[in-house]
Protein backbone atom coordinates (compact mmCIF):
# COMPACT_ATOMS: atom_id res chain seq x y z
CA UNK A 1 0.00 0.00 0.00
CA UNK A 2 1.08 3.49 -0.88
CA UNK A 3 2.85 5.22 2.68
CA UNK A 4 2.99 8.63 4.16
CA UNK A 5 4.89 9.05 7.31
CA UNK A 6 3.28 11.83 9.92
CA UNK A 7 5.68 13.18 12.27
CA UNK A 8 4.01 13.79 15.71
CA UNK A 9 4.86 14.41 19.07
CA UNK A 10 2.96 15.71 22.27
CA UNK A 11 1.19 19.02 21.58
CA UNK A 12 0.31 18.80 18.07
CA UNK A 13 -1.90 21.30 15.91
CA UNK A 14 -4.65 19.31 15.63
CA UNK A 15 -6.45 20.40 12.75
CA UNK A 16 -2.90 20.91 10.67
CA UNK A 17 -2.96 16.90 11.51
CA UNK A 18 -6.12 15.22 11.48
CA UNK A 19 -7.63 17.54 8.17
CA UNK A 20 -4.42 16.20 6.15
CA UNK A 21 -4.86 13.08 7.53
CA UNK A 22 -8.30 12.47 6.50
CA UNK A 23 -7.59 13.64 2.85
CA UNK A 24 -4.25 11.36 2.43
CA UNK A 25 -6.53 8.44 3.57
CA UNK A 26 -9.48 9.08 1.64
CA UNK A 27 -6.87 9.39 -1.27
CA UNK A 28 -5.64 5.43 -0.79
CA UNK A 29 -2.47 6.35 1.59
CA UNK A 30 -1.65 4.21 4.63
CA UNK A 31 -0.58 6.75 7.22
CA UNK A 32 2.45 5.62 9.59
CA UNK A 33 3.37 7.85 12.78
CA UNK A 34 6.87 8.78 13.54
CA UNK A 35 7.25 9.65 16.78
CA UNK A 36 9.85 9.89 19.64
CA UNK A 37 8.69 6.24 21.23
CA UNK A 38 6.47 3.23 19.43
CA UNK A 39 2.83 3.16 21.35
CA UNK A 40 3.21 6.51 22.86
CA UNK A 41 0.17 8.33 22.85
CA UNK A 42 0.85 11.59 22.17
CA UNK A 43 -1.89 14.34 22.56
CA UNK A 44 -2.88 17.29 20.47
CA UNK A 45 -2.39 21.38 22.39
CA UNK A 46 -5.81 20.77 23.93
CA UNK A 47 -4.29 17.31 25.70
CA UNK A 48 -7.13 16.17 24.03
CA UNK A 49 -7.15 13.74 20.34
CA UNK A 50 -4.65 10.70 21.31
CA UNK A 51 -2.76 9.81 18.30
CA UNK A 52 -0.87 5.95 18.66
CA UNK A 53 2.87 6.53 17.22
CA UNK A 54 3.58 3.42 15.13
CA UNK A 55 7.63 3.67 14.72
CA UNK A 56 10.78 5.72 16.15
CA UNK A 57 12.79 7.64 13.27
CA UNK A 58 15.39 4.28 13.24
CA UNK A 59 12.26 1.70 12.40
CA UNK A 60 11.65 3.32 9.26
CA UNK A 61 13.37 4.22 5.64
CA UNK A 62 12.74 7.15 3.36
CA UNK A 63 11.71 4.36 0.75
CA UNK A 64 9.00 3.12 2.84
CA UNK A 65 6.89 6.70 1.98
CA UNK A 66 5.95 8.81 -1.06
CA UNK A 67 5.22 11.76 1.02
CA UNK A 68 6.18 13.02 4.69
CA UNK A 69 3.69 15.29 6.57
CA UNK A 70 5.27 17.86 9.66
CA UNK A 71 2.18 19.34 11.14
CA UNK A 72 2.88 22.82 13.22
CA UNK A 73 1.96 23.23 17.07
CA UNK A 74 4.71 22.54 19.77
CA UNK A 75 5.01 18.62 18.31
CA UNK A 76 8.04 19.99 15.45
CA UNK A 77 10.46 21.29 18.55
CA UNK A 78 9.63 18.68 20.66
CA UNK A 79 10.91 15.92 17.82
CA UNK A 80 13.62 18.36 16.84
CA UNK A 81 15.30 16.92 20.19
CA UNK A 82 15.87 13.53 18.91
CA UNK A 83 18.70 13.51 16.70
CA UNK A 84 17.39 10.11 15.43
CA UNK A 85 14.62 11.76 13.77
CA UNK A 86 16.21 14.61 12.51
CA UNK A 87 18.63 12.59 10.59
CA UNK A 88 15.42 11.22 9.13
CA UNK A 89 14.40 14.35 8.10
CA UNK A 90 17.19 15.37 6.40
CA UNK A 91 18.05 11.97 4.63
CA UNK A 92 14.45 11.59 3.09
CA UNK A 93 14.63 15.97 2.14
CA UNK A 94 17.92 15.09 0.61
CA UNK A 95 16.01 12.68 -1.71
CA UNK A 96 13.56 15.74 -2.90
CA UNK A 97 10.71 13.46 -1.72
CA UNK A 98 7.12 15.17 -1.53
CA UNK A 99 7.52 16.75 2.18
CA UNK A 100 4.29 18.38 3.42
CA UNK A 101 4.53 20.92 6.44
CA UNK A 102 2.33 23.82 8.22
CA UNK A 103 2.62 26.25 10.85
CA UNK A 104 5.86 25.55 13.72
CA UNK A 105 6.85 22.34 10.83
CA UNK A 106 9.79 23.89 9.36
CA UNK A 107 11.35 24.41 12.54
CA UNK A 108 12.67 20.22 12.06
CA UNK A 109 13.47 21.22 8.64
CA UNK A 110 15.48 24.11 10.29
CA UNK A 111 17.23 21.77 12.35
CA UNK A 112 18.34 19.11 10.10
CA UNK A 113 19.95 22.15 8.20
CA UNK A 114 18.28 21.45 4.72
CA UNK A 115 16.74 24.88 4.15
CA UNK A 116 19.35 27.09 2.33
CA UNK A 117 18.18 28.82 -0.56
CA UNK A 118 14.44 27.23 -0.73
CA UNK A 119 11.77 29.25 -0.40
CA UNK A 120 8.82 28.62 1.89
CA UNK A 121 6.63 30.03 4.46
CA UNK A 122 5.51 29.23 7.50
CA UNK A 123 3.82 30.62 11.32
CA UNK A 124 4.81 34.00 12.29
CA UNK A 125 7.15 32.91 15.08
CA UNK A 126 9.54 31.07 13.51
CA UNK A 127 10.31 33.67 10.46
CA UNK A 128 13.52 34.81 11.68
CA UNK A 129 14.96 30.97 12.11
CA UNK A 130 13.65 30.27 8.45
CA UNK A 131 15.81 33.45 7.40
CA UNK A 132 18.25 32.62 9.62
CA UNK A 133 18.80 29.05 8.09
CA UNK A 134 18.96 30.68 4.96
CA UNK A 135 15.79 30.10 3.77
CA UNK A 136 13.74 32.69 1.35
CA UNK A 137 10.56 33.37 3.46
CA UNK A 138 7.50 34.43 1.71
CA UNK A 139 4.36 35.40 2.96
CA UNK A 140 1.58 33.38 1.35
CA UNK A 141 -1.02 30.75 1.82
CA UNK A 142 0.78 28.16 -0.01
CA UNK A 143 4.09 27.62 -1.13
CA UNK A 144 5.78 25.17 -3.36
CA UNK A 145 8.85 24.37 -4.12
CA UNK A 146 10.30 21.48 -5.68
CA UNK A 147 9.37 18.76 -3.33
CA UNK A 148 8.26 21.53 -0.38
CA UNK A 149 4.51 22.10 0.19
CA UNK A 150 4.49 24.49 3.16
CA UNK A 151 1.59 26.88 4.48
CA UNK A 152 1.05 29.07 7.64
CA UNK A 153 -1.69 28.24 9.93
CA UNK A 154 -4.94 26.09 10.05
CA UNK A 155 -6.45 29.15 7.64
CA UNK A 156 -4.44 27.85 5.03
CA UNK A 157 -5.35 24.16 5.00
CA UNK A 158 -7.53 23.84 2.37
CA UNK A 159 -4.97 25.07 -0.11
CA UNK A 160 -2.28 23.35 1.68
CA UNK A 161 -3.85 20.07 1.42
CA UNK A 162 -4.93 20.33 -1.94
CA UNK A 163 -1.15 21.40 -3.16
CA UNK A 164 -0.50 18.22 -1.01
CA UNK A 165 -1.85 15.93 -3.06
CA UNK A 166 -1.21 17.70 -6.90
CA UNK A 167 2.39 17.11 -5.30
CA UNK A 168 1.99 13.37 -4.87
CA UNK A 169 0.11 12.97 -8.17
CA UNK A 170 3.21 14.23 -10.26
CA UNK B 1 11.25 49.10 45.30
CA UNK B 2 13.82 47.58 42.92
CA UNK B 3 12.06 45.39 39.92
CA UNK B 4 12.89 42.63 37.92
CA UNK B 5 10.25 41.99 34.50
CA UNK B 6 9.35 38.62 33.72
CA UNK B 7 8.32 38.06 30.36
CA UNK B 8 5.61 34.85 30.90
CA UNK B 9 3.21 33.37 28.62
CA UNK B 10 1.15 29.98 28.36
CA UNK B 11 2.64 26.64 28.70
CA UNK B 12 5.80 28.07 30.12
CA UNK B 13 8.35 26.13 32.41
CA UNK B 14 7.32 25.89 36.24
CA UNK B 15 10.31 25.19 37.73
CA UNK B 16 12.30 27.91 35.61
CA UNK B 17 9.35 30.68 36.27
CA UNK B 18 9.06 29.66 40.18
CA UNK B 19 12.54 29.29 41.63
CA UNK B 20 14.21 31.91 40.23
CA UNK B 21 10.90 34.21 41.08
CA UNK B 22 11.30 32.92 44.57
CA UNK B 23 15.19 33.81 44.86
CA UNK B 24 14.06 37.13 43.17
CA UNK B 25 11.85 38.13 45.75
CA UNK B 26 13.64 36.79 48.38
CA UNK B 27 16.49 39.13 47.66
CA UNK B 28 13.88 42.12 47.79
CA UNK B 29 12.50 42.52 44.06
CA UNK B 30 9.35 43.20 43.23
CA UNK B 31 8.11 41.19 39.99
CA UNK B 32 6.21 42.01 36.89
CA UNK B 33 4.99 39.63 35.29
CA UNK B 34 4.61 40.97 31.17
CA UNK B 35 2.67 39.05 28.91
CA UNK B 36 0.34 39.54 25.99
CA UNK B 37 -2.94 40.60 27.80
CA UNK B 38 -2.78 42.13 31.25
CA UNK B 39 -5.26 40.46 33.47
CA UNK B 40 -4.72 37.07 31.84
CA UNK B 41 -3.78 34.03 33.98
CA UNK B 42 -1.31 31.62 32.43
CA UNK B 43 -0.44 28.18 32.83
CA UNK B 44 2.97 26.05 32.57
CA UNK B 45 3.29 23.42 30.10
CA UNK B 46 1.11 21.00 32.75
CA UNK B 47 -2.14 23.49 32.80
CA UNK B 48 -1.27 24.30 36.34
CA UNK B 49 0.22 27.34 38.47
CA UNK B 50 -1.83 30.14 36.97
CA UNK B 51 0.39 33.39 37.06
CA UNK B 52 -1.24 36.56 36.74
CA UNK B 53 0.03 38.96 34.21
CA UNK B 54 0.29 42.68 35.31
CA UNK B 55 1.40 44.76 32.19
CA UNK B 56 1.47 44.71 28.54
CA UNK B 57 4.59 45.43 26.65
CA UNK B 58 3.61 48.67 25.84
CA UNK B 59 2.96 49.48 29.61
CA UNK B 60 6.25 49.24 30.32
CA UNK B 61 10.09 50.46 29.69
CA UNK B 62 13.58 49.14 30.14
CA UNK B 63 13.77 51.85 32.66
CA UNK B 64 11.41 50.31 35.10
CA UNK B 65 13.69 47.24 35.47
CA UNK B 66 16.91 46.60 37.09
CA UNK B 67 16.64 43.17 35.48
CA UNK B 68 14.40 40.79 33.03
CA UNK B 69 14.11 37.07 33.48
CA UNK B 70 12.62 34.92 30.81
CA UNK B 71 11.60 31.49 31.36
CA UNK B 72 11.30 29.01 28.88
CA UNK B 73 9.01 25.89 27.99
CA UNK B 74 6.78 26.89 24.81
CA UNK B 75 6.36 30.62 26.45
CA UNK B 76 8.94 32.27 24.85
CA UNK B 77 7.66 31.02 21.39
CA UNK B 78 4.12 32.47 22.33
CA UNK B 79 5.60 35.60 23.56
CA UNK B 80 7.94 36.22 20.26
CA UNK B 81 4.43 36.41 17.82
CA UNK B 82 3.72 39.54 19.34
CA UNK B 83 6.47 42.21 18.31
CA UNK B 84 5.59 44.76 20.98
CA UNK B 85 7.42 42.11 23.45
CA UNK B 86 10.26 41.85 20.69
CA UNK B 87 10.42 45.44 20.73
CA UNK B 88 10.68 45.72 24.30
CA UNK B 89 13.02 42.91 24.85
CA UNK B 90 15.57 44.47 21.97
CA UNK B 91 15.25 48.05 23.37
CA UNK B 92 16.12 46.11 26.84
CA UNK B 93 19.19 43.93 25.49
CA UNK B 94 20.39 47.18 23.91
CA UNK B 95 20.76 49.03 26.77
CA UNK B 96 22.71 46.05 28.11
CA UNK B 97 20.97 45.36 31.34
CA UNK B 98 21.04 41.98 33.26
CA UNK B 99 19.00 39.51 31.05
CA UNK B 100 18.08 36.35 32.72
CA UNK B 101 17.25 33.27 30.10
CA UNK B 102 17.02 29.97 30.37
CA UNK B 103 15.63 26.59 28.00
CA UNK B 104 13.59 28.21 25.39
CA UNK B 105 14.28 31.56 26.63
CA UNK B 106 16.86 32.42 23.80
CA UNK B 107 14.18 32.61 20.98
CA UNK B 108 12.73 35.68 22.12
CA UNK B 109 16.39 37.07 21.77
CA UNK B 110 16.60 35.05 17.94
CA UNK B 111 13.57 37.08 17.01
CA UNK B 112 14.41 40.29 18.62
CA UNK B 113 17.69 39.68 16.32
CA UNK B 114 20.69 41.21 19.37
CA UNK B 115 22.54 37.94 19.20
CA UNK B 116 25.26 38.14 16.39
CA UNK B 117 28.53 37.78 18.51
CA UNK B 118 27.49 37.10 21.81
CA UNK B 119 27.79 33.45 23.84
CA UNK B 120 25.22 31.58 25.09
CA UNK B 121 23.87 27.93 26.20
CA UNK B 122 20.40 27.14 25.78
CA UNK B 123 17.93 23.75 25.31
CA UNK B 124 19.31 21.70 22.92
CA UNK B 125 16.05 21.92 20.71
CA UNK B 126 17.20 25.74 19.59
CA UNK B 127 20.86 25.41 19.64
CA UNK B 128 20.68 25.54 15.50
CA UNK B 129 18.69 28.50 15.86
CA UNK B 130 20.65 30.45 18.10
CA UNK B 131 23.86 29.05 16.14
CA UNK B 132 22.11 30.66 12.73
CA UNK B 133 21.47 33.72 14.79
CA UNK B 134 25.06 34.34 15.02
CA UNK B 135 25.55 33.35 18.64
CA UNK B 136 28.41 31.41 19.81
CA UNK B 137 26.72 28.43 21.54
CA UNK B 138 28.33 26.36 24.46
CA UNK B 139 27.16 23.45 26.45
CA UNK B 140 27.69 24.73 29.54
CA UNK B 141 25.28 24.80 32.70
CA UNK B 142 25.54 28.65 33.36
CA UNK B 143 26.84 31.08 31.07
CA UNK B 144 27.63 34.28 31.71
CA UNK B 145 28.32 37.10 28.79
CA UNK B 146 28.24 40.71 29.66
CA UNK B 147 24.52 41.23 30.55
CA UNK B 148 23.38 37.99 29.76
CA UNK B 149 22.95 35.01 31.93
CA UNK B 150 22.23 31.72 30.26
CA UNK B 151 21.41 28.11 31.43
CA UNK B 152 20.10 24.69 29.50
CA UNK B 153 17.55 23.09 31.51
CA UNK B 154 15.92 23.40 34.68
CA UNK B 155 18.73 21.28 36.41
CA UNK B 156 20.93 24.30 36.05
CA UNK B 157 18.57 26.11 37.99
CA UNK B 158 21.17 26.84 41.32
CA UNK B 159 24.11 27.92 39.14
CA UNK B 160 21.60 29.66 36.77
CA UNK B 161 19.46 31.42 39.92
CA UNK B 162 23.14 31.83 41.44
CA UNK B 163 24.86 34.06 38.58
CA UNK B 164 21.66 35.67 38.32
CA UNK B 165 21.71 37.27 41.43
CA UNK B 166 25.48 37.77 41.53
CA UNK B 167 24.89 40.06 38.16
CA UNK B 168 21.83 42.12 39.81
CA UNK B 169 24.47 42.70 42.64
CA UNK B 170 27.74 43.98 40.17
Amino acid sequence: MKKIGVLLGKLYEESEYSEPAKAFKDAGYELVHIGKEKGEEVFDKNRENPVKIDAVAKDVSPDDFMGLLIPGGFSPDVLRSDDSIVDFVRNYFTLDKPLFTICHGPQLLVTAEVLRGRTLTCYKSIIVDVKNAGANYVDREVVVDRNLVTSRTPKDLPVFIKASLKKLNE
